[in-house]
């Protein structure tokens, strides 16, 4: 498993000739990244006198952020062995038509299943970013950077994960599962960095004093 | 070092209680995984025959994203270093005004190096982002979105190490080293993004059609 490498190591596999794994399982680890902070977050809130108030809120917030991170990591091999998948299938024999026919199928399914691997990144995504919104906005105000990189990363995760739906889709034929998955892909992606970069404008304006 | 921990492990250190790493450090990572997408893209465009015209912009993009690679690397542990240093200077002893005089100064020194860590992120990040733009519109256009991901990560970075930077600059005096580092980050931080949001958007359109 990817992450089971050290991260030199995941950097150079990330950095070698071999395409994947590339910018679907890049954007899945930068979500696990911007779950860890959304943790870390909580986890200096908890417990400090100043947040008694908030407890219940970061108890909530880190038992979710926790599930999550695990999410986003498994979705880090998921996306590398879909897009493994896909050059399986297109390695295929397609000597004879019915060879061929069996080949295009196969292509279509990998891709297919390319495409829902960061589709349900973004969906992971759009889950995780309440809470990030919430540590940005009732945790301790010494860990506020922290919470506005985590939806800084978030949001990036977003759009990569959309540019990697949008390069698969193209490989597959016009119908209602390509039309129905760009559109959960547009609105996903616009609701994300939207409220991604609401709570890092907020945390900036924080720290500068100027929005 | 932090990078010789697995990416599982180094997730979870972040997740942590500690404070470090924290947003910066994980600010530099995207950096160096930025740098590892650009690279893996002229590895992907080097030696195919339909890219002959482009080998000499990719070996030479690939060597500088190579050196910015291991750079990023080593702000990791900077970043972190740096924070410990400016905890270590709070827990200096403040019983004799002559102790609070040496500790309001260790605080100041060390508070002067954590802004400077990711100030050098952005000057690096800045470096880096011209070899995304190259791949992104000469490399391999199999590996677009992988192109558009580093831009979109390099960017991220951007913005968090700034946030960076502030939380720390907002720690110091107003003095002219205040000023200027402020200045030049704000400089940095626009500049990078308006390219790395051109970058990301170029290549959006390629792989929907659209802008």
């Amino acid at each position: 498993m990817l992450i089971h490498q050290t991260v030199s190591e995941f950097l150079d596999t990330t950095a070698s000739s071999s395409p994947a794994p590339g910018g679907g399982s890049v954007s899945a680890l930068a979500g696990a990244l911007g779950a860890a902070l959304t943790s870390m977050v909580c986890r200096l809130t908890i417990g400090k006198k100043k947040y008694a108030a908030v407890e219940a809120d970061m108890q909530a917030s880190l038992a979710q952020s926790e599930a999550l991170r695990n999410q986003f990591l498994s979705l880090i091999d998921q996306d590398t062995a879909a897009f493994n998948g896909v050059m399986a299938a297109f390695g295929l024999p397609k000597e004879t038509d019915e060879q061929r026919s069996a080949r295009e199928s196969a292509i279509h399914d990998a891709t297919r299943q390319a495409t829902l691997v960061p589709l349900e990144l973004m969906r992971t995504l759009q889950r995780a970013l309440p809470f990030t919104a919430i540590v940005a906005e009732k945790g301790n105000k010494n860990s506020a950077s922290d919470a506005g990189v985590a939806a800084l990363l978030i949001g990036s995760a977003a759009r990569g994960a959309a540019l990697n739906v949008y390069v698969n889709l193209s490989g597959l034929p016009e119908n209602a599962f390509r039309r129905d998955t760009e559109q959960e892909t547009r609105g996903l992606e616009q609701k994300i960095v939207t409220e991604s970069d609401r709570i890092a404008a907020t945390v900036r304006s924080s720290l500068t004093g100027a929005s």
